[in-house]
């Protein structure tokens, strides 16, 4: 792993801060890059895949809720679309690649500030001819279906033939799995591609345009061209003879529109290709300079919202803590509230673009307290999956929204998939239990409701859709309930909890208190509705409106979150994760504490194996007393804490966040400080294998969390706002806006202090 | 074009003029060696990609018959299975590629008598560490379903790290169109990699296996491995330390089942697996050079019966000439009637797979003269898809046999695609029009039955399938007879002749002449068997059986074949192409007929345009009087040579061959043979990029045709052998084997003298 290869302190003056950089391009670390500096505005996402190619490369380019399925034995996934990232330069016949020839002064820049990704370099090929290259890539923040790429190549004292291939390429996959149907393809006026493809399940068309502009200094070139259309694609080769220190500037502005656009809606597919094609030649007519501009101003009135201000010791946290909240930015399908957050976000194939927890329990809390419209339109996506929730509760004999452990289309039920990797020691492909018994994203969502409505106060919401999840959720839970008849109470059996290390356990800590604090708000929530809010309880209580009957539901819910067995903290304050944790062996867990990648334990240990063990991959317990804190004195959190941390081996992005949080709670600065920058280094972080699949878009929500609801100690508490700030000594303050009922805060934080 | 990369004098001893070469690694021309140095065994078709991995590769295997439709827009075509060829090696963790560090000693060679595939070098990585590299490959000619592979790596006074990564690859496709469902991965005892996967719409589950020995030096090595398993995608990664001077042996065994085969019928897939697997564990103990020796036996065999032997001042043609038959014998299916011959052999995904006139017509003369067990299977197929051909014609509103332009399974019907490249004038894809009027094909099979019934004389053949097939396309072709009142004679309008430069025609000479030859042939047969074979006619007479009702046609098919229209010879001899070729406008076809690539005319002209000029893409009215030739006198023959094959650019790989034996016939022996170099030199010449998408199948046919039927003066005129030799003046003499009326002849031609 090679440290030097990221830069943390790229920017100057009004970019200080904003940039992070890659000097030195190495292919066996480029899908870090193509991942972390993703460019993307929620519609639209694209790995910063280089413009040559490289094996290895993943060319991915996603649309956000455009699900599809390969096959019935498959599930449904983002499908990648068509690349049009990729440009060929050819140097006097030979293909430009920089594993060839000599490369210097190689920088590539993710600008956070703009969303404009650059890289520049000189290049010397095999005959000894130097050439100056500048890329730049942007996606617009401002119109969601524009992206568009500059070239710049100069020729330092000699002359060359320069050949440019370039178009669009609909041979890519998802690994091998290829969801689109080849469409029409066209080229107009010599100049503007368009290639159609659709979706083989889910019937979604994307229409596809890309145009070119040749300049040699300031020129228009009219080099020679000719057309090439193979196979799922379409493209345009044009070749010119330069001279010395002439520069060539090429542009690549393309667009993509689907008939599942909600701005498209209503349309034909014949007025999307008219659309597009005339949007795609207003933008050529504007050009590249021009379109990133507009972009920028968007993500400027972005910034001014959520910007936090970290004086510290190490610039780097300020960094960090941006290039966080820049990826949750570019992943979130805020103009659509059919979309939710996928794991990787919309920067690789990875978890295939489901929605899990991930969104409600860490992502939520950064939109829900600075741009609370987002954090709106992601919970109206879990309330618009309802009919998938009642599907997946039915499938499995319960009743009321059983929420899918991962989620795709609105009304798909449950999408996990069923097989992942090798057995060590079978052989065999082993089974992914999550999406049949890793139930608590039921109440996780629940949580996120409430928790939205009160930091923002959005009665409105809560009428139309909140209460209703809520009841609902709760149903669903008194259903799942089992009768344990010896000991006259509630149980949750055969689950897994967020501890995935832990399958099949009976009564997870996390699981059964969260399950009690859903059907718990519940009936609260029956009585107060009942009593002040008459319209929407006659509303929801009428089960052809809701398909709830919350009067006949009512009294078994409350006699079941009375009887739902808890595991109560020892007389040490330790919560049993479950029934049988702490009666597990306990093994020497050293080398997997210090492991450089995740996942060392799963190479000596199968998952049987591993079952018999004291071993936790994430907060489980520690997450409970995090969300549920009111329920918990600080000596039970820090009983916790210090009992399974050590047993915890982080291999879940999820982890260390959430564990810097509760050691900011117990008063472990130090270390919530390292467990903070530890997290920042997941995708940030000098090992260059982390982040191939995709970002951890869950790590960037717990490192928000970790800054604003650990440092600084910001928590809604029972409805209430509380503020206790616990700067680690590396921060000397935190300036930050927040939002809290409406009133925009903006809150500093030094030493401690408000 | 690197003239220097093909090296065709490379064997030496038993081996000269049996090995073909390539004398150094470019990654721009790696398509060109990947398919003229395929391996193959009719059953299984192997590209031959490099192990380790480059942009721009294709790696392509086939396996024959096992036709899939990606999607109702698209065709069906021979789906591209999992990659079992690639290995990667790590040296010192960095990926081997002859594109990095120093590469000397280049060799790969195809040697032709053994099947066998050998790659050496020396090469030295940046630290400067050299090794010996060498690769050997082989598909087995002895059981279809088996090949392997051998690595040796000698470490030249350095130590260094070996790491391999090697198993199944299903993440490859066709282009883009993904054919395969994944299925099920599994790794046995550490060692038998297995993977599934089924055909999306044909069903046809194909089981792969592989498995690793891996020695250092005498020693069997236990490296450090490890699982890895993706999607669609599982392997094993090895590591070892390797000392100075020692050898790495690295085999890698394999095998494909398919639910298809025919060895396979009646077998479930579990039964297919335990095979599978029982064998792999059988080659995996006999080993690479054992397997590879069993394997060269039935080469020799097969050599024996068909190896022609020239004298001639350039050994070039010995080369080129074995390099045509052994391509033919390792592209065609005899294992299995149900499968035909793709116009890329198994050597690339061009042309799908599917069968053309290119079997019956270039391909079947070859085999019918010297292995007839496999001319018989090859129109066994043809009979076998009288049900798709009746489809055919119904949907076109005839009767009879219609056979498709392009075919696949047997009961497919028509699969020419659609749509092709670009039109250089509308940028739209241009239409293909030989799925919906290029006919011939129908007289083409019925051609080929009779020849093949007068060249073996096997009358058993004719009786179970050949007479059946004789009527049943004669009885489409009067239901395709279209009257016109005026001339008061029968005309085939709107057709593609075999020059399909010439789109939408009226009766086409060649077209007509053959219709009229197959109504012929059926009327005559019809008397012969009504008279001789009355068991046959009874059968083949009777609707019931057959579908024909012989005395019911008789009348109409004796009618039409003496009122079709032909195109009669001018009183120059000159047969007129079709009714308005000798009408169009001439241009100056000098540019195109000196042209370096094939398809100049097309960047120049789109189809249109190109269809208002007198320019033919290959033979037709010269086609014509080669196939027909005892309707033409010498004469017209001349005549006709003349006039057209100046007009004709050879733009098909179809065109060379023919117009070389008619060369020869027509007396100009230094033409024939520089015809013949050309059409060697499609895919065995120095342009490195002919052959990228596959070699081309019937060329090698037309070359066999070309030394045979040309030079020797080899031809069955009304079913009379005749031989009248027309050696050019560079070859002294040729010795070939024949067989006639099942009597094995061997026949030495010198100086035009048997």
């Amino acid at each position: 792993m090679n440290q030097s290869i990221i830069n943390y302190n790229s920017g100057k003056d009004e970019y200080k801060n904003w940039i992070v950089s890659e000097t030195e391009f190495n292919v066996k670390y480029q899908k870090k890059c193509e991942a972390i500096f993703c460019l993307g505005n929620g519609y639209l996402g694209i790995r910063s895949a280089t413009e040559e190619s490289y094996l290895g490369q993943l060319r991915d380019t996603f649309i956000s809720g455009t699900f599809n399925k390969f096959g019935d034995n498959e599930v449904t996934e983002l499908p990648n679309a068509a690349d049009m990232i990729a440009i060929d330069i050819y140097v006097d016949g030979e293909l430009f690649s920089l594993e060839k020839g000599i490369v210097s002064n190689y920088e590539r820049t993710l600008n956070m500030k703009t969303g404009e990704l650059k890289r520049y370099f000189t290049w010397t090929n095999k005959s000894g001819k130097t050439f100056n290259f500048l890329f730049k890539r942007f996606v617009s923040f401002h119109n969601l279906h524009l992206f568009a790429t500059k070239v710049e190549i100069t020729l330092v004292g000699c002359d060359a033939n320069i050949e440019i291939y370039s178009g669009i390429n609909g041979q890519v996959t998802n690994s091998g799995s290829q969801h689109f149907l080849e469409g029409e393809k066209r080229i107009f006026d010599n100049r503007y591609i368009q290639m159609l493809q659709k979706t083989t399940e889910s019937n979604i068309t994307f229409v596809h345009n890309t145009v070119h502009n040749l300049k040699v200094d300031e020129k228009e070139d009219i080099p020679t061209y000719r057309f090439e259309m193979d196979r799922r694609k379409v493209g345009i080769n044009y070749n010119s003879s330069v001279l010395s220190n002439q520069t060539v500037y090429f542009e690549k502005i393309s667009n993509i529109y689907t008939t599942r656009d909600k701005d498209m809606e209503g349309m034909s597919i014949k007025e999307i290709k008219d659309i597009s094609l005339k949007n795609i030649k207003h933008s050529r007519s504007v050009g590249y300079d021009a379109l990133k501009n507009v972009g920028c101003k968007e993500w400027q009135k972005n910034w001014d919202s959520i910007d936090i201000k970290i004086d510290s010791d190490d610039d780097y946290n300020q960094l960090a803590v941006r290039f966080a909240q820049y990826h949750m930015l570019i992943m979130t399908p805020k103009h659509d509230n059919r979309c939710g957050i996928g794991a990787k976000g919309l920067s690789g194939e990875g978890y295939k673009g489901h929605s899990f927890w991930d969104t409600e329990i860490f992502i939520l809390p950064f939109f829900t307290y600075t741009m609370p419209e987002i954090a709106k339109s992601l919970l109206e996506y879990r309330y618009n999956m309802l009919e998938g929730a009642h599907i997946k509760a039915k499938e499995n004999g319960y009743r009321g929204a059983m929420y899918p452990w991962e989620s795709a289309w609105i009304k798909d039920g449950e999408v996990t998939p069923v097989w992942g990797g090798a057995d060590i020691v079978t052989g065999e492909s082993t089974k992914i239990w999550s999406g049949f018994i890793e139930q608590h994203i039921t109440s996780d969502i629940a949580f996120a409701v409430w928790q939205y409505y009160q930091i923002t106060g959005d009665e409105e919401f809560m009428n139309e859709y909140g209460y209703e999840i809520l009841f609902d959720t709760a149903i669903f839970w008194a259903s799942r309930l089992e009768w344990d008849k010896d000991k006259n109470e509630y149980h949750i059996n055969d689950v897994v909890g967020p501890d995935e290390f832990q399958e099949h356990v009976n009564n997870d800590a996390f699981t059964n208190y969260m399950a009690q604090w859903c059907m718990e708000k519940a009936v609260d929530y029956y009585k107060i509705l009942k009593e002040n809010n008459s319209r929407v309880f006659v509303r929801l209580n009428n089960p052809e409106y809701s398909g709830l009957n919350l009067d006949k539901e009512i009294d078994v819910l409350r006699d079941k979150t009375n009887k739902i067995y808890l595991q109560l903290p020892n007389k040490d304050g330790l919560i049993p994760q479950d029934d049988t944790y702490l009666s597990k062996k306990n093994i020497d867990l050293t080398k997997y504490k210090n492991q450089k990648n995740v996942g060392l334990i799963s190479k000596d240990y199968n998952p049987k194996q591993r079952n018999k063990i004291q071993v936790s991959k994430q907060a489980s317990v520690v997450m409970l007393v995090y969300l549920l804190e009111y329920k918990f004195n600080n000596k039970i959190k820090q009983s916790n804490f210090d009992y399974y941390e050590p047993k915890t081996l982080h291999d879940s992005s999820l982890s260390l966040a959430i564990h810097s949080i509760l050691a900011s709670d117990v008063d472990k600065p130090d270390f919530a400080y390292k467990l903070f920058r530890k997290a920042t280094e997941i995708d940030l972080g000098t090992n260059m294998k982390t982040s191939d699949p995709g970002i951890h878009a869950a790590s960037f929500g717990g490192i928000w969390q970790a800054v604003i609801c650990g440092f600084c100690g910001v928590r809604m508490v029972q409805g209430k706002l509380r503020i206790n700030p616990k700067l680690p000594e590396q921060i000397n303050s935190i300036t930050f806006p927040l939002l809290w009922k409406g009133n925009k805060l903006e809150i500093k934080v030094t030493n401690n202090k408000l």
